[in-house]
Formats: C-alpha cells, sequence, structure tokens
C-alpha cells in the first residue's frame, strides 16, 4: 500500500505554505527597497525572509530531504525528497501591489512532482495539488472546465516580451494568440491556479526555472489538465522549461502543434 | 460655500457600487455564456444586471441626472450631472477568474469628473475619490508614492496589443518602456487604483471610452496624482482618448514627453 503523497508530506506542505503567507501579508503594500539581482528582477525582503523560514521548517521535520529555493538554491538536490520553493512567485506583482502573486511550493520524489501548492495571501486561496487526489482550492475540489475548440479559448501569459529574443518562439505565440479566443497578460501563477479551476484554458509561457513551474504539475493533473514543455515532455526538476498547460488534453495538443512551429 | 461633491451625490456612488458588487458576486466564477458585441470584447449577464441595477437607482433617487453606460448607452447625456458606468471592467479577466476587474462609477458635472469609484469586490477592496477630498480605500486616506526618476518607474498597462494598430504608437510605447524601471501588463482597472495608492508610477493605455478612464479622475487627483490624455488634455465625456496616469507631475510630463514622440 504505497499513498503517492503521503500526508505527512502534505501536512509539512501546508504548514510551509501558513509560514509563508504571514510573511508575505506582514510585507505586502509596505515600502520597500528594491533590490536588483543579477538578472535584474525585483526581489523584496518577503522574498527572502519567506524562504528562510520555510527552509528552517523542512530542517527541522525532514533534515535529510533536498531544497531548491530561488532565493538561496539548492541543498541536498540528489536527496529521493526535494522541496521547489518560490516564496513570491511574481514579484513585480507582489511590488505593484496586484495580488495575483504567490507562494509557489512543490516536493519532487525522484526528480517527479507529487505535491503542489499555489497560495495567494491576499484573497486568501490555497490551491493544492497531491499525485492521486484531486486538487483542492481551500479544501473544495476544483476541476478544469475547456471552453472547446481552440478558436473558443481563453489564452493567458505572462508577458509577451517572455518571446521577444527568440523569433521562432515570437512568431509561434503569434499564430497561437490568432488562433484563440482571446489572449491576457499578467497572470503570474495565479493564471494557472485559475486553469485549474475551471475558468482559464490555456496558459503558455516562455523558458522558466523549476521554481516557477514544479508546484503547477499537481494542481493542474489531479484538476483533469495537462501542463508539459512545449515539446510534450514533463516538466522536472532537471533542466528550464517553456511551459504550455491546458485544460484539456485536446486544447493541449492543438497548442502544442502551433508552439511546434 | 460651495462644496463640489456634495455628499448626497457620494452616498448615492456608494448606493450604486454596492449594488454592483453584489450583482457581481454573484456570477463571478460561475458558468457563463459569452455573447459577443459587434466589437467582440465578451461580456458577461453580470455586466448587464449590474448596469440596469445601477440605472433604476439613479432614476428614482436624482430622475433629472444623465447616464452613460457600458452596455445601455446614454440617456439625458447633456444633463448637468451625468453618471458614467462601467459596471465590470476588465470583463476578460473576470471571465477568466482573475480578481483585477472591477466596477467603474463616474460623476461628472458639465463634463468634469467631480466623483470616481473603483470596486474591487472579491478582494472587497473600494477607492472612492471626490473633488475637494483625499482619496479613500476602504475608509482610508492613500497617495501615490512615486519611486523617483522615470528610470525607477514601474508601469503597467492592460495590453501591449492597445498599440499595436498605430505604428507611431507603437513606437512610442516602446521607447517608454526602454526608459522604466520595468513594464507590467493585465491591470484593467486595479492598475489604477494601486497607482492612487502608491504601488504603481505609470499607467499608459491606447484609445479608450469614457466610461473606462472617467472614474479614474477624481481617485488619481484625489490621491496626488495626475491623469490626463496623451497630449496633456483633461479625460471626460466629450470623446474617447489614450490615457497617462502618473504617480506624481515629474513623471506625467517625463512619460507624456516620450508618449508625444
Amino acid at each position: 500500500m504505497t499513498d503517492p503523497c503521503p500526508d505527512a508530506f502534505l501536512a509539512l506542505g501546508v504548514r510551509l505554505a501558513d509560514a509563508a503567507r504571514e510573511v508575505l501579508l506582514r510585507y505586502y503594500r509596505q515600502p520597500l527597497g528594491i533590490i536588483d539581482k543579477a538578472d535584474e528582477s525585483p526581489v523584496t525582503i518577503a522574498d527572502r525572509e519567506a524562504e528562510t523560514r520555510m527552509r528552517e521548517i523542512i530542517a527541522d521535520t525532514f533534515p535529510d530531504h533536498g531544497v531548491v529555493g530561488e532565493e538561496y538554491g539548492s541543498d541536498r538536490a540528489d536527496a529521493e525528497f526535494v522541496w521547489v520553493l518560490d516564496p513570491v512567485d511574481g514579484t513585480k506583482a507582489f511590488l505593484s501591489g496586484v495580488p495575483v502573486f504567490g507562494t509557489l511550493i512543490a516536493l519532487m520524489r525522484g526528480g517527479k512532482p507529487i505535491l503542489g501548492i499555489m497560495d495567494q495571501p491576499v484573497t486568501g486561496e490555497r490551491w493544492v495539488g497531491a499525485a492521486g487526489r484531486p486538487t483542492l482550492l481551500n479544501g473544495v475540489a476544483v476541476r478544469t472546465a475547456p471552453r472547446g475548440a481552440l478558436s473558443d479559448a481563453v489564452l493567458w501569459s505572462t508577458s509577451p516580451h517572455m518571446f521577444d529574443a527568440v523569433e521562432g518562439e515570437r512568431a509561434a505565440f503569434a499564430q497561437l494568440r490568432d488562433a484563440v479566443k482571446f489572449v491576457h497578460y499578467g497572470g503570474e501563477c495565479y493564471q494557472y491556479a485559475a486553469l485549474a479551476s475551471g475558468h482559464i484554458d490555456l496558459v503558455v509561457e516562455g523558458e522558466m526555472a523549476p521554481y516557477d513551474y514544479c508546484a503547477h504539475v499537481p494542481v493542474i493533473e489531479g484538476a483533469g489538465g495537462v501542463i508539459t514543455d512545449w515539446q510534450g515532455g514533463p516538466l522536472g526538476l532537471e533542466s528550464g522549461g517553456k511551459v504550455v498547460a491546458a485544460a484539456s488534453p485536446e486544447l493541449h495538443e492543438a497548442a502544442r502543434q502551433i508552439l511546434a512551429g
């Protein structure tokens, strides 16, 4: 009898989300300095404090588990169980006072995500996906709700500028835009959760890091959706990837074919 | 002793926002049909029901006031006092289950906005701006908080595709993007409110209708910001316009000069 995501891990994930939420709410909309990282993205004190707190809780509970965090890098990334943390996904939205950011928490087993949490502290919404279980929003099961054909689909992405650097990607995304009902931007992690809850049909993004997408995999799969890289391959710890998430296998395949050029 | 925005008008504005909020919350995240209008933007049952309800309340309270609404057009638009209503600004966000949409309510006197309300029903946030008074968020005064020079500014816009149709606008917006700290998309009416609250420095948008921007004028001006069309002219009922809003006169002027080409 093997549970693909034991209760003890689920309970730890919830504790991590609780800890991060307390930190984020304390700093949200407070005047803050912005410190540039090498990649020029803004990062807040909240980001570091939340990740530090989550790492402490993991070390206290399961000292043999690995951790990969957006702020403080990798620690035992070759362990059987590895937590992948993005304390503030959508730092630009956080700094702009717009509540579409969130805390992303994933637990990987052998490189595959078995638990994913997206926590939005301002609206008080928490999506929890775990292998072998239905995805829950604040304890209530949610399902994707594909609008039908690709021409009816609602597409979201964080920014079209994600695709500017590579001409083939820019062209593929523009073609997909023309094929759907409409495109909207600025969704950050919130757009993946809204897809799992049945309101968005497609999310397409450019190159992202594992802490940006690992948590979304169990959330979306547990709600009946499909999420892979642009080649249709699984999203894991090994490498970055361009992401395509869909409310149904049919929409996923239709979008992926366009993105493949 | 003339109050530029008498209490009776403010009280009616609040009643309209209450009525719209009840309707929007009832339909938010419920399965809905999307009915295309001629301009292809999706519009929901909530949109029509909320506007109908607000028009009834205005007619019952001040039958001589005019109304201009996004859904049902103009009624006595030449009256001294005219209410300008957008029951669901950001219908795409509403349909996508992402809480950055809102109800916009403005009261014009002689074509000039003297009252503006932006109500976000999901987060329970209501910004109220009235001529001669400080802008309030849920009853607490808010102020813009410019980050400083244009190169430090956080710029938001609903979508870059607003500027695609006119090459000069596209180029001007691209130049502004290069001049600021970063750009983010998808803000709808929420981005103007976040500017008034001190979290965003600049909002720039393409051609919009009066019900899209009139409510923002008292909200932003009452918080210390500046909002005009791209030429620096006042925003009113007379015509549509391209909008530039800023957290300070200096940022407004710097952005406007770039947008003027």
